[in-house]
Order: C-alpha cells, then sequence, then structure tokens
C-alpha cells in the first residue's frame, strides 16, 4: 500500500474508490470518548482492503499530521472497536502494526500510547497555518475536518484556474453590471428620508417582515412554495443557511447525502459539521435517488433546478421518489432553488417544498446569484418547526442580516422591480447560452458534448478526445480563456474529462472569441 | 374531479397522478406576461383529466391563495393560449367556469378580471406548511446543546423583563438616535458615485481592504493594538468572531475559560460547539486568573475594559498574569474590548493585545454598540498563524460580511467622523452616568452598593437589602421601569441579589425619574 500522501485523506479516497463497485464508502469521523480527541478514518467495504489496514492509515495519518500528539494516549482496543463498530481483532491488528512499525508504545497494564520518537519526520505540509518556530504551531490552529478533505488550499483557491483572465468562463460570475442601479439608488433614497428607527437597533433575528412578506408571495407566484412569511427566515446567503441547518440538525458522524458531482463548499461546510458525506451520483434527470434509500442519511442537499455542475434537472419522477424517500425514511430534503430564476427551454418543474406534504423540506435561495453577490441575502423556507430552532442558531452565530439590504430589497420586490430585473436577465442569458451552445457546435463538433443548458448560467461539456483537464485548463489560460475542470467537484473520482462553462458574465463577441480560443488549446 | 381542497396544488397532484401510467406531468409557472405575475398551474397528460380543468384549478387555487388578488386583470384568451402552448378554448372554458362560480368577472371589451368579492372564504389553512401532529415533531430539530443551558427560552427571551416599558434601564442599549445620519448620507452618496464595480462581485473575504486598513490604524492610536491590516479580518460583529474562533480552535470537549458572570450569548456559542465551560470568577480587579491556572482551558474570553456585567476593569497585574497563563500553558485569551471606547475616570489600560509578545491574543471589537447595532460589522485582530484557517471559516460560514457597510465604514473611519462620533458619545455616556449614580445616591443610599460605573454604558448596582430579584423585577415593571437582573448572567448561583443597569440610551430626565420609581419599588 502506497504511502499517505501530503494531501491526505482525499487522495487516499480518490485512489480507493470506485463506486461502481462497492456498496459503502465514506470518510468517519470519530470522537474518541476518552481520548476527547477527533480521528477521521477513511473506511471501505472493498474487499481488497481489510478494514484493520484502513484503520492503520487513518491512524497513522492522524499521528504524521499530528492530531494525534506524541504522548497521548489510545482509547482501548476493546473501547475503540466497539466506538468504530468493528471486531476488536481489527483493531489489535492495527495497533499491534503501528508498535511494530514504531508509531505506538505499548506499556503493558496502563495502555497504548502515541510514541514520543516517531520513526519518520513529519511531513511539515500537513500541519496547516504555522510558521517555523512559532509557539502556536502545531497548536493552534487545530486543522479543521474540512481541510482534510479539499487539497489544503483554501475555498477561495478557486481549482488552480488563473484569475483575471480575458476570456473567462467561470460559472460563478452573472452579468452584474446589469444591475438596476438607479432604481436601488431611487428606493435607498427614499428609505433615508422615512427615517432611522428601525435600523438603529437590533432587529429580529428572523429577519425584516415585510421582506419576508415579500418573499413568501415572490416563491409563491414564481415557484409554487407554499408557505407563510413567519416561515421565511432571512439568511446572509446560501452558505450560512446550510452552516445553520448543519447546526441545528447534525451531529458529528451523520450522514448527509450530497450530490456527485455537486458544490464543493457545501461539501466542505457539512465535513466541516463533523457529518459522514455520502455522495449520490447525478446523471440526466438529476439525483439518482434510488441510491439513496436505505443509506441511512439524515438529510439530502440537492440542485433540483439547475444541478451544480453538471446542469441537469430533477425529473418529476425523481422529484416525487426523493420525497418519499423523506417520508419513509424521514430525512429531510434541502433544496437549493439554485438557478431556478433563469430558466430557457421546456416547462419548469414545480419546487420540491410546493410538491411535498409532509414538512420535509427546507426550501432555500438567494439573491446573490439572481442580483448582486455583494448583497449578502438570502432566505431559507423552513417546516414551522424548524422555524425557531433555525432562528435561535441564526441569533447565535451573527444575531441578524444587516437590515437596510432587507428593507431595500423589500421595496424591490414589492413595487415588482425584481421581476422585471429577472426577465431581463432571462433574456440576455438565453442570448449568451445561445451563443455558446452555437459556438461550441461550430468550433468542437465531436469534440465536445454539451450537458445541461435548458437553465442557468453555465453549462458543461463532456470532452470526447482524449485530454488531460488540468494540461488543457493550462493551455487554455496561455491563451486568455480560464475554463474550469469538472474534477474537483467530484469527491471520487470523475468518469472523464469535462469542464465547466460559465456564460452569464460574458458577451456574445467574447464568448465566441473564447471558444475559438478554447478550440485552438485543444487542437495542440 | 374532487374539488380543489385547502391544502392546495399538491394534494391535487398526488391525488391524480400514477407514475408508471402517465408520461408528462408537472406543475408548471407561467410567467404572464402582460400581468407581470408568474403563476403555477398542474398539467398531465391524463387522458381524464381534461387540460382546462387542469387550468381552472390552477387559477382558483392561485386566487384562493391571494397570489392573484381581486381585481387583478388576467390575460387575454388569446395571449394565455399562446403562453401556456394550449388551445385558445382550453382557456375560455377554463375562464368561463371560473366566471360562472365567480371568481373571475369578466367586462365585455376591457377583459378578465379577477373578482372582488370571491364565492368562498379564502382558507386560512393554504398559507402554512405543517399542521400540528406533523411529521417533523419530535424528529426535527435535535436540541442543540446550548438550549440544555438556557432555560429553553430563545436568546432574546431577555431574561423575562417586559419591554417597551418608559423606563428602560437595558444594558445593550445606547444613544442610536445620536448616530451623524447626515455624515452617513454624504458618505453613501460618494460612494454611488464612486461606481459599482466593487460591490458588484464576491470580495476578500477577509474584508474590505480599506477598511481593514483602518482598523487597525485606529486600534493603533486608540487602543495600542499592535498589528498588520493583514490580521485584522472583518466579520458580521463580535458575536460571528467567536463562532469562528470556536471552529477553527474547539473540538467538542475541550475546556473554554468563561467570566462567572458573564455574556450569555458567548456562554451559549461555545456550548452549542460541545465545549466544556470552565466558569472564573470576577472581582474588583477582574478576572481572577488564579483560579485559570492549570485547569487545562484552551481559550479564555476576557472583557477587561468593562467587564459584562459587573463593570469591573481587569487591573494590570492581572493582564500580565493573563498572559503569563496563556504562554505557560499554550492558551489563548480572546479580548472582547467591549466598551472600551467609553471610558470616564483613571487611565485607559492597554489592550492585552498591545501587551502580549507571544501571538496569544485574539483582539475582538464591533461597530454595532459604538456606533449603530443594525450595522452588523465586527473585527478580529489575529495572531498571523490564524489569520488564514479565521478567514476560511468566515468564507466557509458566509463568504463576506456585505461590503457596501464596509465602505462605508472605511471612509467614517478614514475623515475621523468614527473618533469625533466617540468623543461625542463619551461626553454624552459620562453625563448619563453621573445622573443615574447621584439619583442612585440620594434615593436608594444603604439600599444599593454601585459597582463598575468607571466606564461603559452600563453599571452593576448590588442590593444590600433582602430582596427577590425576579420580584422586584416585576414589581418595577408595574411602576413602568425596567431593571434586569443579575443572576441570569451567572452560570452558577449568584452570591446575592444585584440588577445591571444601562443608561445610555436614556435622558437625565428619564434616569432620574426611573430611579425615583425604583425606588418606590425597593420600599414596599
Amino acid at each position: 500500500m502506497s504511502r499517505i500522501s501530503s494531501r491526505g485523506i482525499h487522495s487516499t479516497l480518490a485512489e480507493k474508490v470506485d463506486f461502481h463497485k462497492i456498496h459503502f464508502c465514506a470518510i468517519i469521523w470519530y470522537h474518541l470518548e476518552d481520548s476527547g480527541l477527533e480521528l477521521a478514518v477513511t473506511l471501505n467495504d472493498n474487499p481488497t482492503d481489510p478494514l484493520y489496514r484502513q484503520l492503520y492509515e487513518g491512524l497513522r495519518e492522524a499521528i504524521l499530521s499530528g492530531r494525534l500528539p506524541p504522548g497521548r494516549k489510545l482509547p482501548s482496543s476493546r473501547n475503540l472497536a466497539r466506538q468504530l463498530n468493528v471486531s476488536r481483532n481489527t483493531v489489535t491488528s492495527a495497533y499491534s502494526e503501528l508498535e511494530a512499525e514504531g508509531y505506538l508504545s505499548g506499556l503493558h497494564g496502563s495502555g497504548t500510547y502515541v510514541s514520543w520518537e516517531l520513526p519518520e519526520e513529519r511531513p511539515l505540509e500537513v500541519a496547516t497555518g504555522g510558521a517555523p518556530g512559532d509557539r502556536c504551531s502545531g497548536q493552534f490552529p487545530r486543522p479543521m475536518r474540512w481541510q482534510q478533505l479539499s487539497s489544503g488550499a483554501g475555498l477561495g483557491a478557486d481549482l488552480d484556474v488563473p484569475r483575471g483572465l480575458p476570456y473567462d468562463f467561470h460559472p460563478g460570475q452573472g452579468a452584474w453590471d446589469v444591475f438596476p442601479v438607479g432604481t436601488w439608488r431611487r428606493l435607498l433614497a427614499r428609505q433615508w428620508r422615512r427615517g432611522w428607527r428601525e435600523i438603529m437597533d437590533y432587529g429580529d433575528p428572523g429577519g425584516y417582515r415585510p421582506l419576508r412578506e415579500e418573499v413568501a408571495a415572490f416563491l409563491g407566484r414564481s415557484r409554487a412554495v407554499r408557505c407563510d412569511p413567519s416561515q421565511v427566515v432571512i439568511v446572509n446567503g446560501t452558505q450560512q443557511a446550510l452552516d445553520l441547518l448543519a447546526r441545528v440538525l447534525l451531529a458529528p458522524g451523520d450522514l448527509v447525502g450530497i450530490e456527485e458531482p455537486g458544490y464543493r463548499s457545501a461539501r466542505m461546510l457539512f465535513a466541516s459539521h463533523g457529518a459522514t458525506l455520502f455522495p449520490v451520483p447525478v446523471d440526466q434527470e438529476g439525483l439518482v435517488v434510488d441510491r439513496l434509500r436505505g443509506s441511512g442519511a439524515r438529510l439530502a442537499l440537492v440542485s433540483p433546478s439547475h444541478q451544480f455542475p453538471t446542469g441537469s434537472v430533477l425529473s418529476l419522477p425523481r422529484r416525487l421518489s426523493l420525497l418519499s424517500w423523506a417520508r419513509s425514511e424521514g430525512g429531510l430534503v434541502v433544496e437549493d432553488d439554485y438557478d431556478s430564476g433563469f430558466r430557457f427551454e421546456g416547462r419548469p418543474l414545480a419546487s420540491l417544498q410546493g410538491l411535498d406534504d409532509s414538512g420535509s423540506v427546507v426550501y432555500l435561495g438567494s439573491f446573490s446569484r439572481l442580483l448582486l453577490p455583494a448583497l449578502r441575502v438570502g432566505y431559507a423556507v423552513l417546516p414551522p418547526d424548524l422555524v425557531r430552532p433555525f432562528q435561535d442558531a441564526k441569533e447565535l452565530t451573527d444575531r441578524q442580516t444587516p437590515i437596510l439590504e432587507q428593507q431595500l430589497l423589500a421595496g424591490f420586490l414589492g413595487e415588482g422591480h425584481f421581476e422585471r430585473h429577472l426577465r431581463r436577465m432571462r433574456l440576455l442569458y438565453r442570448e449568451r447560452r445561445r451563443t455558446l451552445v452555437d459556438a461550441l457546435q461550430e468550433r468542437l463538433d465531436g469534440v465536445v458534448e454539451v450537458m445541461g443548458a435548458e437553465a442557468g448560467m453555465h453549462l458543461m461539456v463532456r470532452l470526447l478526445v482524449q485530454v488531460d483537464e488540468a494540461e488543457l485548463v493550462k493551455r487554455a489560460a496561455s491563451l486568455g480563456v480560464a475554463v474550469y475542470p469538472a474534477a474537483p467537484y467530484y469527491l471520487g473520482p470523475s468518469p472523464g474529462p469535462a469542464l465547466v462553462l460559465g456564460y452569464a458574465s460574458m458577451s456574445e463577441e467574447r464568448i465566441r472569441e473564447g471558444v475559438e480560443r478554447l478550440a485552438r488549446a485543444l487542437r495542440r
């Protein structure tokens, strides 16, 4: 077995896992009761990977990374076996091997300890953050759990694609410059005149009431979401909504169903709460719900309107199947209604929330992608039982979302500006999408296959030729084009080379020229 | 066909649809172009469900739920037929039936409108999601850990003191009405003119660079904080800063030193991360640091400038002792420099951060209490090693603090408005404090002992007579006075009856009258 690399657990996972062959694979965090430690172990049921070996690796990696420091006492084999739900033999085998190699020392009668002198240099890269010689190194900060999942870079390091290139197909960028600045200014001026009382004090942590009412009405009209305004809680965006849900609903070790491939920030967030990620594949009809059945997942996060990054739309049978999963297995569906505002073909499907009648859906939306990322205002529509705990968690975390933005948005929605803006954007994005699809067909026919172009602000192209994604990204960058490889969105190995291409922020001319250059990069 | 139930679209769908038999079923949103409305209709191709009937039901449900309000004009039948891609006959049949039943009124030549008087009561339940006895009850949510600590009430339930009383000594209220609205408006207008580029995109999760620079400079001048702007991370307030620190630094079971008595929200926050709270007593010199020694606490939270709620100021020997604790035991000091802006007597002491030379202090501050609570902007000054993980946690949680507020604050600080404002507030609060102290001495001499009045926006009074805090609060409330008992700020039992009295938001006249009434309540 290969040595654990400095990239840690994730690379281990990627090397070992084949989702077609195995039934179960997960990164698991164990809070070791008697040591106060948490331990990450990758366990799968691949018969070529004996469990004791997997445990051995998990412990070894924890020792090398400093998470299990020298001198630390380990749980007894009996105790650890019970906690991990494996046979005691598995634990003693792992302990023995680690002892034989010098990672552990057993003191008869007093337990097993991490050796003071480790057999090899502790790899520097694993202990993140620390400067040499600093008192804090190795002690603060403890690496966060999600750092073990990512390749060590921060969340913003965006997949190693260079920034600032002239032809940037970034999937997260929109045509922010079309934002109706004049209208916004007018609303703001009016808000000033109206007075300051409301914004001078702490407000309702659930959000500004008129905005909650406007959001409820808008979602009712446009997405068939059925809710009372009191079920709408204003948050700082989808990411915060996920964070609050994780706080309220998840305990370490809880299984969370996520889309594979899927949204990286959500994955990292759940992992940071100690959840075990359960990747569920996505095909042309969206999430393969059957794979979720019997998994024991406590919640499942889906982006049904335009899945990120594949762009597939969750079909109606799958929607109903997902709701029936939630009902029958007591799970919660978290519906990130990402990109629902921009659908270009076919008929929009009902939100899961609107289809549900068992209180099993939390609906999430955000003004960031529809209006302006800098706004930092989003909303969660919660089953009545969840409203209070969610709102309490919001208050505990940061008290409330700034009220001025909420007031302006309330006016923006209430006076119909928002829907007008969406219509305008929809037309614009439709044109840009058409331009991109046409250009791809013209310049790269037979080389790429376009997927997920019915809606949203990006599409995905599968590369039909043998090409290394990273190499292609580099070559495109050298021609001034930023394209985004699909592989990082997979928790496991990706099925083949693919790119995610956002078009929303690019003029048609730039799109055409960008594709032209991408074709050149591919031809090389 | 059954009448549409009050539960609306979903029940219709669930009753009618068998997915093994049909090819197509969907709830469809139509954006009705000429009305600016979006409309959801359930359509399927089940031959027993004529299309006109489905359209009828969709419109009826929209009318009953208020999404199509009375008086709203509907699209012409020709137009709607085109938009829905159905025959015009289908639309006219649906319209006719709705008109016959009184839902619509047709005015010849001027179109079709939703009736002002609907044939049946709008069912109230339509809007709400779940009914009592809902599946969710008892399953979600899992109680959060901090809920086990608090008495079950939400965080905002503020100690059972009635709200809205005319003489409110709330310790969290400031003279927000003195905020320089005109200056703020001017900065805002200028920011608009400058353009939108910066606020149109996701920003640096660490914060708006010019604000980080202004904060670093301000803290250097006023609090002897020594830091580079890159060590300043902008957050949504102190509460969020604590949350991010807990994420980065704490594992479940870690010991956290907290002040006893102390700030409740911080306590609950740490508990919500699974930390074990280690209460350290506070006396006239602030935290009794010796009690922290040997505790194994990983971090200690202190409010050295004006301890909440006792108002004591951490003495210099204690400050040095606390830093030596951090150095020798590898702990981290979290300095909540609460109320440091308002010191009335004696010399301001240097911040712990400025005294520290071992990278053991995180300094926290906020504009909420100094300027406006609704702003939701605060900052953390971190040891260099912690900056990146803290910033990553910020990005993971909610990406960034809204940028517009940050830009305005950068100008507000940079042009000296902030310090001018602080000076003004300091004078105002000093007067109010003097009024309160004088009134207490005059009216309640020998009955109360005043503590912690050197700084800040509140003081504490120990009651020298036998009295039940809760009973007193009630009696005072009946006389229109809100006073705040000290007991809830203690994790353990409180040493004796005491009240926390905020004075910052009250005029001198009100303060005098409030004390007068409090004296009456005490005399009973």
